[in-house]
């Protein structure tokens, strides 16, 4: 018996690439498949979805969450901009309909590995920066997963009396200071996502380096996500929850 | 009260680096030197040694383990050469002689770091390659720390029946093989020591580099262990044991 | 009065690239395409064609030159596979008809000056060591690009009487040498093409490297090579020879 | 005949490290060492040196160089500080007494490759960055080098009006901007001087990398110019003038 899944957001690029990845998995069914002229809980009901994808927008994602859960279906939703207010209200509904589910802020299973490493690692150093490398035609900077690293580093403590004043020859060269993390930001073609956390001790750099090269590189984490969501019990956020880093 | 060290192995280039690090640290007290004309059991009574910290060659390490045993102290052996059998032999005089003592093949926080968190990442990735570059002068190829980070990691399963047959145009690129992982080896001088581990994934590759450049990187881990030692149950081997890595 | 550009092996990958980058050029006119069922000389001849550019195979791409040189035409050649020999009666032969033409074994304008650059690098380094990473489908190693780039470097003369004799503690690390030049192959998924040349000195290292993360990134030297074909005396051989590196 | 070279400003770290080089160079002589309570004149007159090494500091480095021309002395010049019409005027005396003579931002062969080779490569790529790392005791931020190579870039034209507008999520993370190129600089232990220039094309990127340890790394560089200096006419500026980088 393999799972049935529908894909919420089947027309965008991510939406497509899933698609393609889910039909080539034995051990799931492509079900349906559903966008913005369709009503979700139809197509979920005549998919007879076990599983419902949603890779849609930040306007839409919470109100397809709500319906992905009362329609008795187990939610993996790869959409960002739920505030936090919404995934706590997601999760009692969840554990309500004792359905599991969880939201994926980053499905690429080598990115939330730099992350999770990258956090361990803090702790041994006291000095720490990340450079992010995306294409030209990114929106923002720095990247959501560039502060959302920053924001997971705890690194050791240091005498910053003791830091040199620095004299800025040409101002802004020192970066985005988020967490007490500088947050460099490269954005040129040639590049899709890049990110490097280096942390400095005395004589020696620890680097952690991810560089995905396309959204293929989204599927096996969203592939796993999808196997895992019918085991679990309430709604998880964040892949790491279920990919056993020690 | 600080704890009195002494540093065997003293006039040789890593001991004479430890003789300097271990007066600058407030929480000990450079007890006492000896070398190879020294009687280490008389050099460990006169200084009242808590600790003695052996930096000297393969050939007498394992004697002046027993020896700093016998004498009542905790050894930090920072010397390679000790075999399996000689360890355990050393396990069972430290538990006899209920004191604690630690075997730190490498001193560097950083590259037990780069070692315990590619541990971590192979298990998500079929595919895996070291590459180490050293100065010139190094006597063998690749590193023991290279070979012995291949042996740490686990790589998930792939099916290497689907490997492609590689038609080898000059012999010798796809490096050495050890426990499935190539490994290479770069010697040129501008380089002390520097170590890559890069995983490949779907589109996408996890890097984790460590590089030191000089041999102040073993001083911090080797003051974290005389600090720690007095506090061991046992004689542990390897850093990694006292760093407390998630 | 744009170029009328016929692009022979337009079905294969590279030729689906080249014709949709031809489309998208406000220079170029695709007039035609053709593949293995198409009588080349009849093509070009209905297409009024300037300029062919062959992406076809080791087997036929002789054959293929000497048909656009006597039909007229300008031959950008980017199918691998003409012997010296070959190339050098393609060379008399262009030079009778009076027409331009160029042979280009490497289309991306990166990986060109990577190795121009490191040509230049070369005299002023004693140690040189090349680096090459391509995915895990790749059916030789190393490259032909890292071989070609180990020819052209001509380091500085160091005493080998020198060197230390190194203990393989596993055989293999030390590369493919080549041109004295250590080369070392890495394969592996998540990475399409990329490239570093290591130079080491007195304390200093000098890197070049080149990533390439699709086949678009050969379009921009391809659609040089067809733009300067037409003003070009005799066939040269490498994008280089148009490129004006200083 | 060796070559009489006298090193101005020995005490100092720089200096330290020239007087050994000289002292080793079979082609050199160390005639004298010159200090801030030595008067120069004297020194170099005993000394009777053909070459005066000056590494001392921004205040004294005008008045050193007129004294070391005035005294028929060949200049090398390793201390910043210098004006343009400072340079200029000395220029004129060096003509004047018929002596060659040079003054050098940075020694190291690697970084000036690096600055030459990327200047280049940089008329083929519409998009460039930098990225500078040095220890965290530096004083200043981007560092002389980084922006100096960054007025060195003339990269290819780009439609600027195209450009995404960005929206700063944490503000300062895109560097500062040279030239209209980004200059990133991070400030760290663990590294002394390592400098990336970036360029970004259609799905490929092409990187250059200078990475020096120690200040051992501009000695070659000094000890080449203090052979080259005898055969010069003028006074030059920069070691690529004496490198003959194609």
């Amino acid at each position: 018996m393999t799972l049935r899944v529908v894909v919420n957001g089947a027309a965008g690029r991510m939406g497509q690439s899933a698609v393609n990845a889910i039909e080539k998995d034995p051990e799931l069914t492509l079900a349906g498949v559903s966008g913005r002229h369709d009503n979700l809980e139809n197509v979920i009901k005549s998919a007879q979805a076990d599983i419902v994808v949603d890779l849609t927008n930040a306007h839409s994602v919470y109100q397809n969450s709500l319906t992905i859960l009362n329609a008795g279906c187990h939610p993996v939703i790869g959409t960002s901009g739920l505030t936090e207010a919404q995934v706590a209200e997601l999760q009692t509904l969840a554990k309500q309909k004792s359905l599991g589910g969880i939201v994926v802020p980053n499905f690429s299973i080598g990115a939330v590995l730099m992350m999770n490493l990258a956090a361990q690692a803090a702790k041994f150093f006291s000095y720490a920066e990340i450079i992010e490398y995306h294409h030209e035609k990114k929106a923002d900077a720095p990247s959501c997963t560039a502060l959302c690293t920053a924001e997971m580093l705890k690194t050791a403590p240091r005498d910053k009396q003791a830091d040199q004043p620095i004299k800025h020859t040409v101002p802004g060269s020192r970066g985005a200071v988020h967490n007490d993390i500088p947050v460099h930001a490269v954005r040129m073609p040639g590049v899709i996502a890049k990110q490097q956390i280096i942390f400095g001790g005395l004589d020696e750099t620890l680097t952690l380096e991810h560089h995905s090269i396309s959204r293929e590189a989204f599927m096996p984490g969203l592939l796993v996500a999808c196997k895992q969501v019918v085991h679990l019990e309430g709604l998880l956020y964040g892949l790491e929850k279920i990919l056993e880093i020690e």
